[in-house]
């Protein structure tokens, strides 16, 4: 299986490994190496143009450990549970709805009851995957992990399990201090915790995970969306699935859900994932049906990528209504309506969310890009340029004739510019199969011919064609190859 | 005090605030707001510049959580506490050293006994500063935050207390991954936890906040520093602050310790700290004494910025030895040693630590380039161009006659380029006033000529004075203004 493989690349390249390895670790903890931290940050960073740059949505950075409060005013503490079920002879702990879909291949919505998941367990013959013992009952397990502060540890506090809650509490402020109009939204990325009961499949169900959100605060009676913008993307076909496969364009699809705003961020985050690499015959929004949304939901899409081991959730977007700002202010008795200048009236403001697992997006742009040994002898990720790794490796065709001096000339003028790393170590051919195994853009060698004429050769980690070109032009072509600007095969005499 | 009214104008204009604040927030939690958000990414940007980028060293990113295990090892489970004592009468908590220090002036050092703080609480009848009771016994308190995992919550983990533990874990991992060759660097910018017992002095001691730390791993006996590295910085001045000043050249002050290693790395923290704005004569390395140091530490020097309130500490630089590798070693019996080609023996590699705070060196900006309301009517900051949150406002001299729309069309230029932000609201003298207060280094205002000639005043945040420049110039103009390649006065003629 290619996913297997891709996560034991992982760990041998040093994309991503099991925290605290070495001592064994705690299950759901998973560290980023070198390879995997620069790949990370490169999405991120891609996300961070696109929504806060592009889009103009205002960034914050709140605390991971936020107040009891906050948990019972968004109503995490009460519901943000999942059903678990104990063997009575080995003891052993399980998810409920996962035993029943293992065993039974029936698949529960999320708001199944206690009695439901009992009943069905009996109906089933369900039993202890481990020792085959008959189970318990059913009960839920909240997912917050808790956090006591202060000297007599009397502050109890919470390491939040998403991270838009930081978005809510401080909707006032980043209101009146960036004088925001409705529409506009709140960007953060940061770590969120759930105590996850079986952490599993590398990183995409983990104890501690990133996740880039943004919360978009409308007024619902008037969307006010730029006309400009919405007129750009109008025509852009949405892969909405809905039991079936439908394209249809933003305009149609807003006009059916009736409300283009919601209709543009669908775009958008689609626009996103093609962005990073992911083909758009491998995106699809799911719309979730009424069992499967939160109790506030009037709209859902899961933002879904196929990969190897099937239709993997990365992006959840959500129509959180006024739900998170009115609980809020109900249990702050903090004033969080706003006045808009033409309304004239006292509006909370509505929410469209776009949650995107930062990790799970990671995995799956490896799985997409992933080539097995077959092909060429190695393994290699065809990621796009821009957010590759390392753009570059600058190579000394050998370790003699001061080829070595001349490559860390080279290496010196593109480091401050680009990742790119530099290996003198092993035959060529080697080196490059190890930079393809990290998904490394382009191959500089330095040769014999450098020295004379102040050349070197390039190579193309998609298509394994060399062409040579000037030192002093260098930059340029990194800059253009990786905008898409110039064909590489024409890249010498482009610039 | 200024410090106080730095504090306000963060708070008032969304550098950070209070965590949760809607709630009353716990105290020791604070939220970056949209421009203080700008402000932190642009330090640590600059900051893995100067040492991921230009030094070369590894990033990683490990998890916020990590077992038990690993903080046995590093010593924090037993040793990692604060001293603390309650008043017998209203039960209130104290740090002990704080309470001796404010009431008797007597500084203690962190290796100070219980019996020993006992003695000098009777002797000096140091009392509750609440209700003037009898102060109990002190005893030490531990500054971990606890994290039960798991569906039994048995698997005991920590929020890591500073981010290097990552670092020690999966050292093998990067060594290996990364073919790298001591000596080298390993760094991680990420949150640290700490149960402070009284957070104090907003962003200066905080319960969760952000360090960025690097490890530099070498042979004690073959430091094998890179010369023409070392040849660079040779003649550079130290500011080593032993009971006094002395302005020492890292050369002479590498022979006086005897390591180059540990001169090149002081004079490098220093160098950063210059970069992003702290002028030399407010930097200085304090020397840690005997009673200061961790038992560990060979040489440890603090990186204080002189402030309005004082010298405050911002990067602890350590020489560890090699403890944490020995600690982590012996516990989870993992060999982590190295054997190098050269040397052809295991080495356990030393360890000289660079421990900056973020949030910290964030304040100290501030504090530095805070001017006060006297001076032009209004709070500003002068934040070098780099690390400005926003290079510039784009304002419409007036909000009408077509000139928003034009401006609009400057904004859309810039704003993929640069961090800049548009405003039409107000005077335009009172839409300087706000820009001066967050630190927005240019003002482009267009006006009436604008539309005649697409030409643009620029004005200058620290002189206020103005110049005009055409708009097709404006990239390269800022870009060059920025990396301080012309001047202001004569940026119009110089592209």
């Amino acid at each position: 299986m290619s996913f297997e493989k891709v996560v034991e690349i992982a760990k041998r390249r040093g994309f991503f490994y099991p925290g605290s390895e070495i001592y064994g670790g705690i299950s759901g903890f998973w560290h980023y190496g070198v390879v995997g931290t620069l790949l990370k940050k490169k999405i991120e960073n891609e996300w961070r143009k696109f929504f806060v740059k592009e889009e103009g949505f205002f960034e914050i950075e709140g605390s991971n450990i936020m107040p009891k409060d906050v948990f019972v005013a968004s109503g995490h503490l009460q519901s943000f549970s999942d059903p678990i079920v104990q063997c009575k002879k080995c003891k052993a702990l399980f998810r409920a709805d996962k035993l029943i879909e293992e065993q039974a291949g029936i698949f529960l919505p999320e708001k199944t009851s206690v009695e439901e998941f009992n009943r069905i367990i009996k109906e089933k013959n369900i039993k202890c995957p481990k020792c085959k013992g008959e189970l318990g009952e059913v009960r839920f397990f909240n997912l917050m992990l808790k956090v006591e502060i202060g000297p007599e540890k009397s502050e109890i506090a919470y390491l939040r399990p998403e991270t838009c809650q930081a978005i809510f509490v401080d909707f006032l402020n980043v209101y009146r201090t960036s004088r925001a109009k409705l529409p506009f939204g709140i960007a953060q990325i940061g770590r969120a915790f759930r105590n996850e009961i079986s952490p599993r499949q590398a990183l995409l169900r983990q104890r501690e995970f990133t996740q880039a959100e943004a919360e978009i605060f409308f007024n619902p009676k008037n969307e006010n969306l730029d006309a400009e913008k919405f007129e750009k993307i109008k025509d852009y076909k949405l892969n909405i699935w809905n039991e079936k496969q439908n394209q249809i364009t933003t305009e149609e699809f807003s006009q059916k859900i009736k409300s283009k705003l919601v209709a543009y961020y669908l775009a958008k985050i689609q626009q996103f994932m093609e962005r990073i690499g992911i083909p758009k015959e491998n995106i699809r929004l799911r719309e979730l049906g009424e069992d499967e949304k939160a109790f506030y939901a009037k709209y859902a899409f899961d933002c879904e990528v196929k990969t190897q081991i099937g239709w993997i959730e990365v992006v959840a977007n959500n129509y959180r209504s006024d739900y998170d700002l009115s609980s809020h202010m109900k249990l702050s008795k903090k004033d969080l309506s706003v006045v808009e200048e033409k309304e004239k009236e006292k509006i909370i403001p509505h929410v469209w969310e776009i949650s995107q697992g930062v990790d799970r997006t990671l995995l799956c742009v490896m799985l997409q890009h992933y080539h097995e040994k077959e092909e060429r002898g190695w393994e290699w990720f065809s990621f796009p340029p821009k957010i590759s790794p390392y753009v570059a490796g600058v190579f000394p065709l050998v370790s003699k004739d001061n080829l070595p001096n001349k490559a860390k000339e080279v290496f010196e003028i593109l480091k401050n510019k680009f990742d790119v790393f530099y290996d003198e170590n092993g035959s060529i051919g080697r080196r490059y199969a190890r930079a393809d195994e990290i998904g490394t853009f382009l191959g500089i060698t330095i040769d014999y011919q450098t020295i004379e004429d102040n050349t070197v050769t390039l190579r193309n980690r998609d298509t394994t064609k060399q062409i040579r070109v000037k030192i002093q032009n260098l930059v340029e072509i990194i800059e253009k190859l990786i905008n898409k600007e110039i064909e590489f095969e024409k890249a010498g005499e482009a610039v």
